[in-house]
Protein backbone atom coordinates (compact mmCIF):
# COMPACT_ATOMS: atom_id res chain seq x y z
CA UNK A 1 0.00 0.00 0.00
CA UNK A 2 2.01 3.24 -0.91
CA UNK A 3 1.75 5.63 1.44
CA UNK A 4 -0.69 8.62 0.57
CA UNK A 5 2.27 11.51 0.89
CA UNK A 6 4.49 9.17 -1.61
CA UNK A 7 1.45 9.99 -3.94
CA UNK A 8 1.66 13.86 -3.20
CA UNK A 9 5.34 13.67 -4.00
CA UNK A 10 4.76 11.60 -7.21
CA UNK A 11 2.43 14.93 -8.35
CA UNK A 12 5.02 17.05 -7.63
CA UNK A 13 8.19 18.25 -9.72
CA UNK A 14 11.45 19.08 -7.89
CA UNK A 15 13.98 21.26 -10.23
CA UNK A 16 17.30 20.22 -10.87
CA UNK A 17 18.23 21.13 -6.83
CA UNK A 18 15.71 18.49 -6.01
CA UNK A 19 13.37 21.86 -4.62
CA UNK A 20 10.06 23.38 -5.26
CA UNK A 21 8.98 27.14 -4.92
CA UNK A 22 6.39 27.52 -2.40
CA UNK A 23 3.84 30.25 -1.62
CA UNK A 24 2.88 30.53 2.06
CA UNK A 25 -0.50 32.58 1.95
CA UNK A 26 -2.82 33.42 4.82
CA UNK A 27 -5.26 31.64 4.15
CA UNK A 28 -8.18 33.97 5.40
CA UNK A 29 -6.87 37.57 4.29
CA UNK A 30 -5.18 36.00 1.36
CA UNK A 31 -2.07 37.78 2.23
CA UNK A 32 1.17 36.71 0.66
CA UNK A 33 3.55 36.23 3.26
CA UNK A 34 7.04 34.96 2.07
CA UNK A 35 8.12 32.46 -0.65
CA UNK A 36 10.93 29.60 0.22
CA UNK A 37 11.45 26.27 -1.08
CA UNK A 38 10.33 23.41 -0.25
CA UNK A 39 12.53 19.69 -0.55
CA UNK A 40 10.80 16.20 -0.39
CA UNK A 41 11.42 15.46 3.12
CA UNK A 42 10.31 19.06 3.82
CA UNK A 43 7.02 18.55 1.87
CA UNK A 44 6.45 15.36 3.50
CA UNK A 45 6.77 17.05 6.63
CA UNK A 46 4.56 19.73 6.04
CA UNK A 47 1.58 17.16 5.49
CA UNK A 48 2.56 14.91 8.50
CA UNK A 49 3.08 17.63 10.68
CA UNK A 50 -0.02 20.17 9.73
CA UNK A 51 2.93 23.00 9.62
CA UNK A 52 5.10 24.28 7.24
CA UNK A 53 8.11 22.91 6.60
CA UNK A 54 10.71 24.61 4.53
CA UNK A 55 14.25 23.55 2.88
CA UNK A 56 16.59 26.17 3.62
CA UNK A 57 19.04 26.69 1.07
CA UNK A 58 21.81 29.01 2.86
CA UNK A 59 21.89 26.50 5.45
CA UNK A 60 21.23 23.47 3.95
CA UNK A 61 18.89 21.99 6.50
CA UNK A 62 15.13 21.50 6.75
CA UNK A 63 13.52 24.64 8.31
CA UNK A 64 9.87 24.10 10.40
CA UNK A 65 9.08 27.34 10.31
CA UNK A 66 8.77 28.78 13.72
CA UNK A 67 10.75 26.48 15.73
CA UNK A 68 12.97 28.43 17.40
CA UNK A 69 10.94 31.68 16.77
CA UNK A 70 7.47 30.45 17.43
CA UNK A 71 6.17 31.94 14.14
CA UNK A 72 4.53 28.85 13.38
CA UNK A 73 2.52 28.08 9.94
CA UNK A 74 -0.33 25.62 10.36
CA UNK A 75 -0.97 23.86 7.11
CA UNK A 76 -4.92 24.91 5.99
CA UNK A 77 -4.19 23.59 2.50
CA UNK A 78 -1.40 22.51 0.25
CA UNK A 79 -1.84 22.98 -3.25
CA UNK A 80 -0.04 22.23 -6.25
CA UNK A 81 -0.13 24.18 -10.20
CA UNK A 82 -0.65 23.24 -13.36
CA UNK A 83 2.53 22.18 -14.11
CA UNK A 84 3.50 20.98 -10.90
CA UNK A 85 5.97 23.32 -10.75
CA UNK A 86 4.87 25.82 -7.62
CA UNK A 87 3.28 24.62 -4.53
CA UNK A 88 0.68 27.46 -2.74
CA UNK A 89 0.84 26.90 1.04
CA UNK A 90 -2.35 28.07 2.91
CA UNK A 91 -1.55 28.51 6.37
CA UNK A 92 -2.35 30.12 9.62
CA UNK A 93 0.12 31.98 10.66
CA UNK A 94 1.62 32.56 13.89
CA UNK A 95 2.58 36.35 14.68
CA UNK A 96 4.70 37.57 11.28
CA UNK A 97 6.10 36.04 8.58
CA UNK A 98 8.63 37.88 7.77
CA UNK A 99 12.81 37.75 9.58
CA UNK A 100 12.25 41.29 9.77
CA UNK A 101 9.30 41.14 12.11
CA UNK A 102 7.32 42.30 9.60
CA UNK A 103 3.83 40.20 8.88
CA UNK A 104 5.33 39.70 5.01
CA UNK A 105 7.77 39.25 3.75
CA UNK A 106 7.18 41.36 0.92
CA UNK A 107 7.28 44.75 2.44
CA UNK A 108 8.87 46.58 -0.60
CA UNK A 109 7.13 47.85 -3.30
CA UNK A 110 7.93 50.26 -6.33
CA UNK A 111 6.60 53.41 -5.83
CA UNK A 112 7.58 56.71 -7.16
CA UNK A 113 10.77 55.22 -8.75
CA UNK A 114 11.78 53.95 -5.95
CA UNK A 115 11.74 50.69 -3.52
CA UNK A 116 10.02 51.97 -0.58
CA UNK A 117 8.94 50.28 2.79
CA UNK A 118 5.51 49.95 3.19
CA UNK A 119 4.96 48.18 6.17
CA UNK A 120 6.55 48.65 9.44
CA UNK A 121 8.12 45.56 12.08
CA UNK A 122 5.37 44.77 14.29
CA UNK A 123 8.06 42.70 16.10
CA UNK A 124 11.66 43.96 16.85
CA UNK A 125 13.28 40.95 14.58
CA UNK A 126 16.40 40.29 17.44
CA UNK A 127 13.44 39.14 19.76
CA UNK A 128 12.57 36.13 16.82
CA UNK A 129 15.51 34.85 15.32
CA UNK A 130 18.07 34.18 17.96
CA UNK A 131 19.50 31.11 15.80
CA UNK A 132 16.63 30.74 13.07
CA UNK A 133 17.02 32.36 9.87
CA UNK A 134 16.04 31.72 6.35
CA UNK B 1 21.09 60.47 -14.49
CA UNK B 2 20.13 56.68 -13.75
CA UNK B 3 17.34 55.06 -15.46
CA UNK B 4 14.95 54.60 -12.20
CA UNK B 5 14.42 51.01 -13.67
CA UNK B 6 18.17 50.17 -13.76
CA UNK B 7 17.68 51.39 -9.44
CA UNK B 8 14.83 48.87 -9.66
CA UNK B 9 16.86 46.33 -11.19
CA UNK B 10 19.98 46.91 -8.58
CA UNK B 11 17.70 45.99 -5.23
CA UNK B 12 17.10 42.72 -6.75
CA UNK B 13 18.58 39.72 -6.72
CA UNK B 14 18.77 37.70 -9.65
CA UNK B 15 19.77 33.90 -9.37
CA UNK B 16 22.14 32.07 -10.80
CA UNK B 17 20.69 31.86 -14.39
CA UNK B 18 19.46 35.33 -13.68
CA UNK B 19 15.81 34.72 -13.00
CA UNK B 20 14.16 35.89 -9.83
CA UNK B 21 10.97 33.80 -8.61
CA UNK B 22 7.48 36.48 -9.47
CA UNK B 23 4.28 35.50 -7.88
CA UNK B 24 0.92 36.82 -9.48
CA UNK B 25 -1.83 37.84 -7.71
CA UNK B 26 -4.85 39.40 -8.32
CA UNK B 27 -4.76 42.73 -6.62
CA UNK B 28 -8.12 43.11 -5.45
CA UNK B 29 -9.17 39.45 -4.93
CA UNK B 30 -5.81 38.46 -3.17
CA UNK B 31 -5.89 35.14 -5.40
CA UNK B 32 -2.76 34.04 -6.49
CA UNK B 33 -2.72 33.12 -9.94
CA UNK B 34 0.66 31.47 -11.14
CA UNK B 35 4.20 31.93 -10.30
CA UNK B 36 6.48 32.71 -13.35
CA UNK B 37 9.68 33.66 -13.79
CA UNK B 38 11.72 37.04 -15.04
CA UNK B 39 14.83 37.82 -16.29
CA UNK B 40 16.16 41.77 -15.79
CA UNK B 41 14.48 42.20 -19.30
CA UNK B 42 11.26 41.14 -18.11
CA UNK B 43 11.25 43.18 -14.89
CA UNK B 44 12.04 46.18 -16.90
CA UNK B 45 9.56 45.56 -19.65
CA UNK B 46 6.87 44.64 -16.97
CA UNK B 47 7.49 48.18 -15.12
CA UNK B 48 8.07 50.07 -18.87
CA UNK B 49 4.87 48.96 -20.09
CA UNK B 50 2.52 48.02 -17.08
CA UNK B 51 2.08 44.28 -17.72
CA UNK B 52 3.51 41.43 -16.36
CA UNK B 53 6.37 40.28 -18.41
CA UNK B 54 8.04 36.94 -17.67
CA UNK B 55 11.07 34.60 -18.86
CA UNK B 56 9.51 31.49 -20.42
CA UNK B 57 12.21 28.53 -19.30
CA UNK B 58 10.79 26.10 -21.94
CA UNK B 59 11.09 28.33 -24.28
CA UNK B 60 14.35 30.62 -23.32
CA UNK B 61 12.51 33.71 -24.43
CA UNK B 62 10.54 36.92 -23.29
CA UNK B 63 7.01 36.13 -22.11
CA UNK B 64 4.28 39.15 -22.79
CA UNK B 65 1.88 37.45 -20.58
CA UNK B 66 -1.10 37.32 -23.17
CA UNK B 67 0.58 38.65 -26.30
CA UNK B 68 -1.13 35.54 -28.06
CA UNK B 69 -4.00 34.48 -25.82
CA UNK B 70 -5.39 38.25 -24.44
CA UNK B 71 -4.92 37.14 -21.09
CA UNK B 72 -2.90 40.12 -19.89
CA UNK B 73 -1.85 41.24 -16.75
CA UNK B 74 -1.78 44.79 -16.49
CA UNK B 75 0.28 45.50 -13.78
CA UNK B 76 -0.87 47.39 -10.22
CA UNK B 77 2.23 46.93 -8.11
CA UNK B 78 5.69 45.40 -8.11
CA UNK B 79 6.81 44.33 -4.81
CA UNK B 80 10.34 42.72 -3.91
CA UNK B 81 10.79 40.33 -0.64
CA UNK B 82 13.32 40.66 2.42
CA UNK B 83 15.98 39.21 0.70
CA UNK B 84 15.36 40.73 -2.63
CA UNK B 85 15.21 37.52 -4.38
CA UNK B 86 11.18 37.05 -4.87
CA UNK B 87 9.05 39.32 -6.67
CA UNK B 88 5.03 39.93 -5.65
CA UNK B 89 3.66 41.25 -8.96
CA UNK B 90 -0.17 42.62 -8.35
CA UNK B 91 -2.03 42.52 -11.23
CA UNK B 92 -5.51 42.96 -13.20
CA UNK B 93 -5.87 39.74 -14.62
CA UNK B 94 -7.87 39.69 -17.98
CA UNK B 95 -9.51 36.21 -18.42
CA UNK B 96 -7.91 33.21 -17.04
CA UNK B 97 -4.47 33.02 -15.82
CA UNK B 98 -4.15 29.44 -16.53
CA UNK B 99 -3.36 27.98 -19.45
CA UNK B 100 -5.71 25.52 -18.87
CA UNK B 101 -8.54 28.06 -19.21
CA UNK B 102 -8.87 27.96 -15.29
CA UNK B 103 -8.71 31.46 -13.65
CA UNK B 104 -5.91 30.21 -11.20
CA UNK B 105 -2.41 28.01 -11.66
CA UNK B 106 -3.07 26.62 -8.30
CA UNK B 107 -6.57 24.29 -9.06
CA UNK B 108 -4.92 21.10 -7.31
CA UNK B 109 -5.46 20.80 -4.01
CA UNK B 110 -4.61 17.88 -1.51
CA UNK B 111 -7.85 16.22 -0.13
CA UNK B 112 -8.57 13.32 1.03
CA UNK B 113 -5.15 12.32 0.65
CA UNK B 114 -5.05 12.94 -3.39
CA UNK B 115 -4.57 15.68 -5.41
CA UNK B 116 -7.86 16.66 -6.44
CA UNK B 117 -8.81 19.43 -9.35
CA UNK B 118 -11.13 21.95 -7.03
CA UNK B 119 -11.27 24.51 -9.98
CA UNK B 120 -12.98 24.21 -13.84
CA UNK B 121 -11.96 25.47 -16.92
CA UNK B 122 -13.65 29.32 -17.53
CA UNK B 123 -12.65 29.28 -21.40
CA UNK B 124 -11.58 26.06 -23.63
CA UNK B 125 -7.69 25.83 -23.25
CA UNK B 126 -7.38 25.36 -27.18
CA UNK B 127 -8.81 28.62 -27.65
CA UNK B 128 -6.35 30.56 -25.51
CA UNK B 129 -3.07 29.21 -26.62
CA UNK B 130 -2.45 28.68 -30.64
CA UNK B 131 0.80 29.31 -29.91
CA UNK B 132 1.50 30.75 -26.17
CA UNK B 133 2.88 28.48 -23.90
CA UNK B 134 5.16 29.35 -20.60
Amino acid sequence: MTDPIDRALDGIKFDADGLIPAIAQQHDTGEVLMMAWMSPESVRITLAEGRACYWSRSRQALWRKGETSGQVQRLKELRLDCDGDALLVFVEQEGVACHTGRRSCFFHAWRDRQWTVIADALVAPETLYPQEKP
